[in-house]
């Protein structure tokens, strides 16, 4: 019986897991891939304070040295689902089950891709899904927007002011985000709308070169250059392994410890309800899991 | 005139900037010392994520480095007040007044000394104020923690994890640590209370080697061979130049998105009330005010 079980391995468990074995915790890490965390499929991070400027894998792979430094094991295994058993947690992965007094779940959130041609190829290359992240790659240049909601806006917004000119192309002839973030896009001057369109196809050979776009109205097609596409079509939080409360999309609602709905089970990092996913933030979010988790622990330990 | 003006530049500074800088915001960072930040006097940084084993002064360089990268300008100066206009934030510094949209309150805390004989020489010398950051270096050595409260006794439970044997000296003969927290500590076979006493000194000649004890009943003299200094007799924090909704020790309050109670002014770091005090959630700290005074900037502008 483990003390603590870590699911994920990306920024926020990692970081959960050096403050967990730190504190003495019997701690285990189950990651399905060999490196983890959105942040490694990122081509430049350069928001993360004392890197510069690193590639998102190489930013991780200094992580897992890290944890495993301190002594963190990474099992390798893929987590199907939890049980929660009071004073319990077991966990149902491909290795079998093994069992923990307390789980911190950071198993990440994946934005949704918009399916089309050139999305993953150029991934990186010119797409992204946070402008926080990449807007500043993108400085004198023309980007896109795809998308209609508060996320959408709110990057539009921040890449107006960094880019040239900001395009935002969405489905319908309205936005769904609101007023206010309306009211802001609607007087910037860099920041057009192109409605009841869809891209088609995002092409470039190294870089992003253009999209083609439909008018789901007309029917017509055209090309436009292009130097960024950013694409804001919701997010799926990797949270179906476990029975908590949650948002209406799944994200697992926490208070400011990161205690879920149920006793002994954390939440940190993108999966969790949070208005920001940065590498900062999953970070902090580590933290403060492993710090609660260890209250619950001796808490635990102490009444027995 | 400045969009932002960020007070302090620790951690939570520094991160703030680098991330108001990657929006394009007109940004200054107002730091008393040439390299600033709690952290910067830690021996051993060894749970900020990426850098397994880093002293404080290092850490903090690569940060300053990495926020002069990303265009931030540092000016060393010493702020006095800030004065709040509405739309406009007045900060009156050493190098006369200076004039931002919004503002971000960045300016740390410290532990409030006991003031003896060696504490200062032996600081990072086995004298230390957090066990989340230093207990690891402790583990099979033997440590007071000075103090009763809870803060004390939560990193007393820390320690006893790592440490071989924790001894809490206390001035009086009960804890004011909520009762959860002294049975927890009553319950814990290797640590033991020594009541009605101080500390008087610290000795040592490269690390701490022993404490000398005064019982404050008899005003018996004792020396005690010990490992570890662990003190916790208050927090301070650097908040008297700003007039905004503050805790009875100074900590301001802020929602979750950082905010103060004053329209334009953030709080971020440790100079916030919040339960942990670490690295990891200063940065995040740093990037959640930023997103936030970047939003507040934006709606300013937008409004007129």
């Amino acid at each position: 019986m483990y003390d603590l079980i870590i699911i994920g391995g990306g920024p926020a468990g990692l970081t959960a897991a050096i403050y967990a074995v730190r504190y003495g915790l019997d701690t285990v890490v189950l990651e399905k891939n060999v490196v983890s965390g959105q942040i490694a499929t990122a081509q430049r991070v350069e928001n993360y304070p004392g890197f510069p400027s690193i590639s998102g894998m190489e930013l991780m792979q200094n992580f897992k040295v890290h944890a495993e430094q301190a002594g963190v094991i990474i099992q390798n295994t893929n987590v199907s689902s939890v049980r929660d058993e009071g004073g319990k947690k077991v966990v149902i992965s491909d290795d079998g089950e093994l069992e923990g007094l307390a789980l911190i779940v950071a198993t990440g959130a994946n934005p949704k891709r918009l399916g089309v041609a050139g999305e993953s190829e150029l991934l990186t290359k010119g797409v992204s899904y946070c402008a926080t992240c990449d807007g500043p790659f993108f400085a004198g240049q023309e980007v896109i927007v795809v998308g209609g909601g508060d996320s959408a806006i709110t990057d539009a917004l921040i890449l107006a002011d960094i880019a040239d000119k900001v395009y935002v192309i969405h489905r319908r002839d309205e936005l769904r985000a609101c007023s206010l973030l309306q009211k802001r896009a609607f007087g910037k001057e860099n920041i057009s709308f192109i409605w009841d369109t869809a891209v088609q196809e995002i092409k470039g050979r190294d870089l992003v070169e253009k999209v083609v776009l439909k008018n789901l109205k007309t029917d017509d097609i055209t090309e436009m250059k292009i130097d960024g596409v950013f694409i804001y079509v919701g997010i799926d939080p990797n949270t179906s392994m476990v029975d908590v409360d949650k948002t209406d999309v799944g994200f697992i609602r926490t208070d400011e410890r990161l205690k879920s709905s149920v006793d002994g089970i954390f939440a940190a990092g993108d999966c969790r309800r949070t208005s920001v996913w940065q590498v900062v933030t999953a970070v902090s979010d580590g933290a403060v899991a492993a710090i609660s988790a260890h209250e619950y622990i001796t808490s635990l330990k102490s009444d027995n």
